[in-house]
């Protein structure tokens, strides 16, 4: 019997598609969105509609934003000499938090997963070489996760940019801040080790 | 710097209302439904906007539902002399899912809160009493969940029901099934074993 009222039902389906929502997970939220009132559902649905209309991707750097450049390609106070190479757009919001940053970004929008059939091409890894064969580019700095996908993105690159006239460096990898070195992986310690560095007396 | 979208902003702000949804949950979520195709987030739109114009709450049970009475309500198969009191939707749904409950339901639509100032006249409790008082039940399955509002607000309804010609019943409590007994908590244990019952022979 149908004891679930069907726009529950379709609003709950459609729940379970985002990531990380599971059925019970859509269920609560759904139930939570029907008990408030009825103007909060539409402000979200409003907010929904409208997404995709204001946002679009820079030109520049291929971060979603309002405007073509972005806030951050146009700002003149950022060197647009160093480029930060990140998969996502959230990886540059993490990077922008540190507020320690003060180049600019390129997003790939993913990183090379054969099996899933997303090569180079699939990647705004044309778009990146181009910038740097225009001689618009001093220093690359690869900033993919350090995952498997995430660092053979990064062989990738360098493979590519061999020979080309920039410096290309990449995040530091080893010990989180505040952790306790016994509870480190032993992969992330064994990096630690290979890139110690030299105190400064 | 205005770093993130407003758009996005904006969705990533509506998302943290929801519950147990923080700030990253939304963000990932916000960013995961900008990289989609701009369909699905409009198919999302219109199903929220829909919600509140084709769900109301049935007149009998007070369960969300398209139609009253609701499918429940109006099965002529269900017993309507026998009524599980729930705290929530949500609630008449995990029941459902048994396929055990041959009765109907009703909704109080939350619990007792004093400090929350929800008492009886926020919840369905008056409607309840009404409908044993026209003699149309024979008994109340209390199904209230076993946290300290609700065993309260359980507590508080079997007050207001004695005296009256109909037999009060409430959820047993105990182990869960399949539960290995030295994880169970000390308050379950104990009601387990006060409410243990005699074995077939």
């Amino acid at each position: 019997m149908q004891t679930v009222p069907p726009a529950l039902e379709r609003l709950i389906e459609e729940l379970t598609r985002l990531p990380g929502i599971g059925k019970k997970t859509a269920t609560r939220l759904a139930l939570y969105i029907l008990r408030r009132p009825a103007s909060e559902a539409l402000s979200l649905a409003e907010t929904l509609s409208e997404l995709h209309k204001s946002i679009r991707l820079c030109g520049s750097c291929f971060a979603f934003s309002e405007t073509d450049p972005c806030a951050i390609c146009g700002d003149a106070r950022r060197n647009t000499r160093l480029v930060c190479v990140v998969e996502e757009p959230g990886d540059l919001m993490a990077i922008e938090k540190t507020a320690v940053f003060r180049g600019v970004y390129h997003i790939l929008h993913g990183v090379l997963a054969p099996m899933d059939g997303i090569g180079p091409r699939e990647l705004k890894v044309r778009e990146l070489l181009t910038k740097i064969r225009k001689g618009d580019v001093d220093e690359i700095l690869l900033a993919t996760s350090s995952t498997v996908p995430g660092e053979a993105t990064a062989s990738y690159l360098m493979e590519q940019l061999e020979g080309m006239q920039v410096r290309v460096t990449r995040l530091a990898c080893g010990i989180p801040m505040g952790m306790d070195i016994k509870y480190a992986d032993e992969h992330t310690l064994a990096r630690a080790i290979e890139s110690r560095q030299s105190m400064a007396s």
